[in-house]
């Protein structure tokens, strides 16, 4: 076998430059939930809910985070105690739990991600508008393929349409919660824009 | 405040891609290290001492693996219990804890290393040399902005020639753990070559 030690060597750095990258912001991520008084499982359930619409199910916030039901349920369960969430069950099909904010969990969502937000913002600032794009792009192509590798036989193509709509709330989840709340603001946002992909 | 809202949803969209990016791929990597009876906290322990070079120190691996010296040295005791790993007291200096394999632990290491490595390199084989280039090097930008944001005042210049160091070991890396070992891959691997940034 003939070695291409430079190819090699790339993939070695680009696999620790994106456990590091990730880690690295997680670490920045946690030190703000943790100053609003959430753990970082709760904040990212309360964001998950805040960017699906209420009531979520819990089989939709498990598949937006990338995890099990099981384990987004024992979260919630904690959750419900803890007076973040509460749990309903779904009029038209009893079978069915839904999760909704409490004003306590509302209260803590708002403030964290703000601040969360304006991390992120800052911490990206260094990258122009097309470097992100690309940078987001990159990751795309990479996400896709991890994604066949996982799930063998998966239609990309529904992942991307089902993206796609999921896209149709982020200008609603950046005023409701990431963007500080001005008149400005809010009349933009009503504006017709590009949807997250 | 004028909000761009494409620049922002740009943001939001790239968050949370690095988000999922990372986390499927950890669910990829999760499946190979289990296969190979291993937890995915011992192997990162494990990979680390094996790109470090044995004996390794406690608080080396910890900061090779953006953890706490008290995370990682708990993680270290129940893989002595486990055979994987053994703690050695310097001799130069009896304060000083290092780490090496047991033979069952560098035995668990290689294949499971040379499995991880092949699924990287096919989830990385849409992108191109470049594209890979780009990707490694956009990650690099946002990463030091967060150890900026992370450690105010760190000398990120100091952070990067600490990288140059230890890309040293990539080759050295690559042949005795994640490539196939052949003659010519040995020989190859004798040249002098670009090191890991």
């Amino acid at each position: 076998m003939t070695v291409n030690f430079e190819s090699e060597i790339l993939i070695l750095k680009l696999w620790r430059q994106i456990y590091q990258t990730y880690t690295l912001l997680k670490q920045c991520e946690d030190r703000i939930i943790k100053k609003h008084g959430l753990t970082t499982e709760q904040y990212a359930v309360l964001a998950s809910i805040g960017y699906l619409g209420e009531p979520a199910r819990v089989t939709d916030i498990a598949h937006w985070l990338e995890r099990s039901t099981n384990s987004i349920s024992m979260i919630v369960d904690r959750m419900v105690k803890a007076g973040l969430v509460k749990r309903v069950r779904s009029k038209s099909d009893r079978r069915v739990v839904h999760v909704t904010f409490t004003s306590k969990g509302e209260n803590a969502l708002k403030p964290s991600t703000r601040a969360m937000f304006e991390v992120i913002r800052k911490n990206l600032s260094s990258l122009s508008y097309d470097d992100k794009s690309t940078l987001f792009s990159l990751l795309g192509t990479l996400k896709y393929e991890i994604l066949k590798c996982l799930n063998p036989g998966m239609d990309v193509e529904e992942v991307k349409r089902d993206e796609s709509k999921q896209a149709a709330n982020a200008r609603k989840w950046l005023l409701r919660y990431a963007l500080p709340s001005t008149p400005e603001a809010k009349r933009q946002g009503g504006k017709k824009g590009k949807t997250m992909r």
